[in-house]
């Protein structure tokens, strides 16, 4: 064997084990598919969820839909999910900002993950501190949100900002977004892991996956 | 002035500022204390809610008090809280899991901002993973939360272990215990971030406060 | 000889030499202040200008100021002037703005320098973007501005989100505050250096006088 | 939405926002051109100014500036500017120094930058401390600047060597030119923040457009 | 010469040297290839044992095989041996444990690498903290091991979790499996150098081939 | 509580758990010290073997010997083990080599640990490759040795050249000793995960404790 | 101008500019070859002497050939020199020394510089500490040497170990041969750096070049 | 025993091995220096040479002179030379420049070193360049030295500087002069080994013993 899907997942934490595609051979790629795939149909009483396959590049995700009908790839979140289609919505909302257009991967990332494991979510772009006016014109739907997912990267300054005004918990995605200094994502992610607001926790570096994840399970109970 | 406290903080976002000792002289932390005290007694109809005091020397601790009567001072969790005693718990329960006993300051300083923001919270401790029954003991206990915060400094490996288990979010504070490659608690906080486990986010090193904190926003509506 | 100062700066760059105490024994100290008194009084048609001794310890200080009758010691910032009166402003403002209480010594040895150097300076205290509202009521104070110093440790968001708004150049000085993660200052270091905005520089962590120094060189032809 | 311009950042701050290419996907790049465009041909009374894309390749130069007629391409310091023309200088002069040939790209990002902001700009290349006679000849240059620009990789000492002759503020630009302990421009950035002479202070690696902006606004008042 | 193979090895070490073609280039790896078969060869009673050319690419691979009639190449595992082979094993049993399918390549270089040097040798894979049970369900094989080599990236936690159920010492090899904060490797290298139970010893990062081989030094007395 | 002692090691893994004292305040210490010996005493038939107490300072190791009459204490090891006598020895040898005469604290930790957990164990020191001679001078006794243990700082080039020459396995233990480059360790950790003779594992910088427990569970079946 | 190329450097320092080829444009790189041919050409009675182009990918080499007819490329040591003809050796001999097949590139960098800057020079090639008995079959070299260049990468321990058997002047150079914890040649650097013999210094890694100039400029007196 | 002092390392080397107190325990330094004075004097015909103590702190100095009659200490380079008188110079001049005040103990350790092996040397302090004219005016004094000594902190620029100025060869010797992003001497490390003129060796951290032990060699032949 080259893998041993924790298919008790969810039933043990509520939400399915996801694949994570990158670093993965075609092979092993294409088997564990085949495996879930077999399980899933089998598995008329004991419902697997929708199992993503996360950081696919478009190679891998072909192949995966081509062994999982009825699967859907975003190919800029690189997300396959399957089955396709989006669950009824539950709970309460999962908000997404992100500061520049180019953390949008990543947002998105976070988007599909947290609508995929059952909550509402909005994905809102471009509201770096550069321009404060834009992240100080949402604050109602900050205000309405269960939780907050903030992607950012270069000076990740947007997550203390978003924490300063919010209720609801907020989780930072630092990204590896700019260059030089910004060192691969490690600048934006110190800078939240220091955020002057409480309230805030960080995950991995462009970890979108995680970071709609987690808020889907904070926002379940809303 | 020399500070110029958020009193508006608890109205904006449901907490109010805690003061963050470490790094102030003597006579700035007591003028705080006092501009604190003088508003929190004039407040009859708008309360302040309880003031934390984080990060205090036991000589800053003794000044606070001595400004603010009815503080408690914790030694160990080197926390004033002011008006000291707890609130009416309300909302899901916060589980404090350290891996460690060098850890249980940082651990005690997450419990007790959690039951001071109002949540009802426990500490477990010394249950690493070098003797896997000892959490495999507490499955019922981690089942039962609506927020785990998990304490650990070296290699950090509860985290992952602890959110392979449980259903709500799980909070990792890396600490500075340990030595040489553990790097200051770089080497726990490395690990956390890379949990194998989705739904854990991560705090500075050490901040049980922020943990503490971010338990509580997420289990208020549990 | 231990020393060779640089007494001609002050003539070629149009301000004299500081002495940076901190790593220099007790005697060499001395003996360079002497030498700079002899000097100084000795120059009737070429004043030497202010000589200003930074990072100086207690005792440090006290021995310049044995050396230098006049000299005058802030020990919050740790500076030593000689003469002690600062001269005359002219030229534009420098603003000092700095995000939290523990911020206040470097960001006073910013706004000592710049005033010894000739211009006129202010400086605005704890003002993070925790509570943003602190720094939306200085917009006309930063507009009104030459240059501006902001002083901020963690996670070093408010030099982003002072050049957002402001139209003078901003520079960053991060500072060691904070704990953990933020690496003795490398964290707001990064943050700074990745601004999100332009119109940000960034000095030595802590180097409340080199900041200063530069504040007051953009703001001198204001 | 995919992109918020800030198109009210010259009337706030002085300047237009610029658009950092690198990082976006044609898609966006092309979607934010077209909305600048747009905004800017029908801005008759209150002009935007010229709008800089930087840390452009090839292919997304040519893609702007189909978009946007009359937008001007610099290959070498990778800036498309719309509109083209160079505006007419007025303030003092930026000085771009530069300390060797593989500098010139980031360079010439810094001297377009100053002059498309409004600035008379000069250049200067190859002048590094390994020559001193290089830059000792360009001493009545350096005098007559108001804002310096030092480009350098390696060991970055161009610019304490260019402080310690200079008037006019400098800001340092590390570059990632170099190998081995070099570490991407680590080296010259450290060596720079700890410049041995007051007045100098850095920004990101490679960033001449931050460099260029900063110097523009510097020599604004001159 | 380009070499000095150290054919001595295997009569002072035990085991002969291998070749890292990584690095090397073609016209050098073929001579040294060449170097070893005529060695090989001629070399009736004083036998080299088993060569092993590890890391190596599919071209390096195949000019090896080309060199050497009768090595055989394993892609996964990036090892060219040669004779091809296995001896009869001896000694007690290498167990090999990888936390996840991206794993596989690093931990067959450990398999093969022990088998090679005449162990019995087993490979689990996918048994990551993140499903406790998988590993749970390998104890009985665990207690049987002589030596045990766990290969994992992210958390690295699977090293710590082991050793505090086996008795056999155990040797981690982290592996560059992963992205962002596992920093190629680093973060499961410290976390393993700091694994909480004791019995646990570290190889470079996906150094599978030096953990193999210390694994059947271990094995071979057993 | 504030600790779970985990009695249960001895019997699954072999060798007891160590309290390691460093990061614990003196209340938790002794109370952990007295749980040891409560059970210890009343352990008839189930003996809990050696406890060690690894990196006590002077007072923690008064205060646990206070607790456990019989205790043996180690000043330059650090180390108090209790009951105090070393078992009768049995397995193979377990050498330990150090470079220098600063690296005797942790060689001595891995030669007291290795003894305690019962293996006969012999120390050898200031061996370092500066003269080669001396490590040369050793080649039969490191022949006759079942595992070996290299104590180094600096640039931790011992362990290379002993794996070069043995057969038995070589656990590299760098160490604190050296200054500036050396980075408390990092310096020699990293040249000996890089070694280039394969045979070495790695533990934590200065940690003699891990080293000759691992070492131990090696010999335990030569 | 893009370069200013510093022809009085063998008059002032004894030895020539060398061009960096690396980072330069073919442009750039094809107007300094231009320039040096022009004044090598005109330089009848003050010979340049002979022009290094270092680090030369095949295209830079072939077209800086094009350039100057009579230069020689060497594409291993990726040098390009000017006139070709290597001088008459004069002075004492430099011995560079390598510790794998690896590193060839980099010590025949530092052979080919030292010969053309007119030492006598020796190379010898995989004699890594792994198998002790290679370069201790060197001592009479090293002793007729007077100075010495050590290649290696991984763990730098040759370094080390030569400069303990030699009297000459030790030169290390790092190579960035290796992976994963060598981190490009940092794990050797700072090997070196820490080397316990003293009379080594280290250039910066796969830094061939400057190691064969300095070597050259020690030789030159013996 | 505690030590094996390399007695014959002046026969082996040319100079005898020193002793780096810093690390040791009280107890093995005396131990170490009562076994040199045994065989320094019994020692007629072959005399061991002067033994240097590095790093010495007072007490450790005392001791030793304690034990050594004859002993000379330096408390600013923190050195005892046994027997103290320095010997007859021969071979050329080592010249040792230094950037600052606070770097002159580092810069006597090189100066007394240089000069315990044999060799004239001189000093010359606070030469940094943020004043050119300083260093400029020691020209003659720079091209009449065989070997230079650079000393310097924070930006490390001077060792470029005079290597472009220098015939001899330049050894760098970066200190822990400075704060924040000086890093304890990483930036100037790291600027001195990407020094843009060639003809510069680097040494470690504060190690003047390092950089006088090389540069007495190589002025040993001119
Ligand atoms: N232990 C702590 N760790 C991190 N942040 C804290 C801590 N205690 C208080 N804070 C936050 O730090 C800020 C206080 O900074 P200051 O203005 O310097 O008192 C506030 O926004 C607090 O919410
Ligand atoms: N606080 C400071 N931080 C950084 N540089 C400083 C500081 N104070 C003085 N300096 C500069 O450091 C140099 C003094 O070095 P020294 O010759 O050791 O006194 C002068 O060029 C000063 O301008
Ligand atoms: N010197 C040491 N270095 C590393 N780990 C140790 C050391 N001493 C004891 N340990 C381990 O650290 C753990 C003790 O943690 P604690 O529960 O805080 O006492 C145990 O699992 C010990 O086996
Ligand atoms: N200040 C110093 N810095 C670096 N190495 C030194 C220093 N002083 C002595 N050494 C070397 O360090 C080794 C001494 O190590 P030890 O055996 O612990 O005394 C000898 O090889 C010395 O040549
Ligand atoms: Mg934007
Ligand atoms: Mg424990
Ligand atoms: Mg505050
Ligand atoms: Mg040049
Ligand atoms: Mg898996
Ligand atoms: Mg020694
Ligand atoms: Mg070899
Ligand atoms: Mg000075």
């Amino acid at each position: 064997g080259i893998a041993e899907f924790d298919f008790g997942r969810a039933a043990r934490r509520g939400y399915p084990e996801a694949v994570l595609c990158e670093g993965k051979t075609m092979e092993h790629l294409v088997a564990i598919a085949r495996a879930i795939g077999e399980r899933g149909r089998s598995d008329g009483g004991d419902p697997l969820g929708t199992i993503l396959f996360t950081r696919a590049s478009a190679s891998q995700a072909e192949a995966v839909c081509a062994e999982l009908p009825g699967a859907v790839h975003d190919p800029v979140a690189r997300i396959v999910a399957w089955p396709g289609p989006v669950p009824e919505p539950s709970g309460g909302t999962v908000l997404v900002l992100c500061a520049g257009t180019a953390d949008i991967p990543v947002a998105r990332e976070a988007l599909l993950t947290a609508q995929h494991l059952g909550r509402p979510a909005e994905l809102v772009v471009d509201v770096g501190v550069a321009g404060l006016h834009r992240i100080l014109a949402r604050v109602d739907q900050i205000a309405a949100a269960s939780a907050i997912v903030v992607v950012a990267g270069m000076d990740g300054a947007l997550a203390s900002v978003v924490a300063g005004l919010a209720c609801a918990p907020v989780i930072g995605v630092p990204t590896s977004v700019g260059y030089g200094a910004a060192l691969d994502g490690l600048a934006p992610l110190l800078s939240m892991l220091n955020a002057c607001a409480p309230g805030v926790a960080v995950v991995n570096i462009d970890n979108g996956y995680g970071a709609g994840h987690l808020a889907a399970q904070i926002a379940a109970s809303a």
